[in-house]
């Protein structure tokens, strides 16, 4: 993940990655046939947790809740996984790969579906892509002074007021107060 | 532009520029020597614009004022140059080239800390980062389908809820109506 952040998807060799772990390029083709492989299997089990967030949040019941609850699983979910994300959410060529399969194309547009429901027409697109945009580069390089529960707080404040969601009082009723104090 | 969104800026040589505009790689290789010098010379107009509004932003007294300049200016640069704002904001190969000048650099910084200035502490980063974020991606092209009118009154809107800013009620003395006009 740091070469891609460092030289882009595109740009590192499974050459480089080899030279970077002080193994032999056959060693990690063992592995992995492809860049994309191994890309693929870094992502999957990020994946795996938001398509459980996804499904939980389309079951609430009103627009505010179920982008409430994708907001603070999916910042919950970058800032624990702040550089694989990092690279999913900014680099061309991995968005490229990624987007290429329909499953994972499939996710994005149900997230932007979740944020931009708030508001109706073209103006909840663009609040929800300034979230999902401003999530990934908050949890990337620039934010690595900041320790992850602050992180994580600011992102779910400021994400809630670009898509002009009001912060809940208390607890929901199917949330456990250790989720709620995982998130908080 | 076009191969750098596609290809992202490591993955795009001077070949595949000259294969795409239907001339000789040594016709390329006469205007740039490399495709950071094509790179630079895309972005230079739109940067001394930036330089234009950061200088004025940070003329302005209060901290909201100050924001409110660079982000109505940030936005409707943005928008006008849709295509080098997308690859100069997300590219990161483009950014390593670019934030290796100083002088780019140092306009990042600028732009950030005016942003980040409307709330004390890391929290105000946070929205500047998410805020820069999401203006480069809005601008790229998922938001194809939205008219510059449009993109822009919608990014200035989040912009402004993300920082905590209040809509200005009416011109500031320093703004002509038709600067007031372009950006409303």
């Amino acid at each position: 993940m740091r070469l891609f952040t460092r030289h882009s998807f595109a740009g590192t060799s499974l050459q480089m990655i080899a030279d970077e772990l002080g193994v032999t390029k056959a060693a990690v083709y063992h592995h992995f046939r492809t860049r994309e492989d191994l890309l693929t299997t870094v992502v999957e089990p990020v994946l795996e947790q938001l398509r459980g967030i996804i499904g939980t949040a389309e079951t609430k019941r009103t627009p505010h809740a179920r982008a409430e609850h994708l907001l603070t699983g999916y910042v919950a979910l970058a800032v624990e996984h702040r550089a694989v994300v990092a690279v999913f959410a900014t680099d061309a060529g991995a968005i490229e790969m990624l987007c290429a399969q329909p499953e994972t194309s499939d996710l994005v547009d149900r997230q932007m579906a979740l944020l931009a429901g708030v508001t109706p027409g073209p103006a909840g697109h663009v609040n929800a892509t300034m979230v999902m945009a401003g999530i990934a580069a908050a949890t990337g390089p620039a934010m690595l002074s900041l320790d992850d529960d602050a992180l994580r707080q600011h992102l779910i404040e400021a994400g809630r007021r670009a898509l002009g969601l009001r912060a809940p009082r208390r607890p929901t009723r199917d949330e456990t107060p250790h989720q709620q104090a995982s998130i908080a």
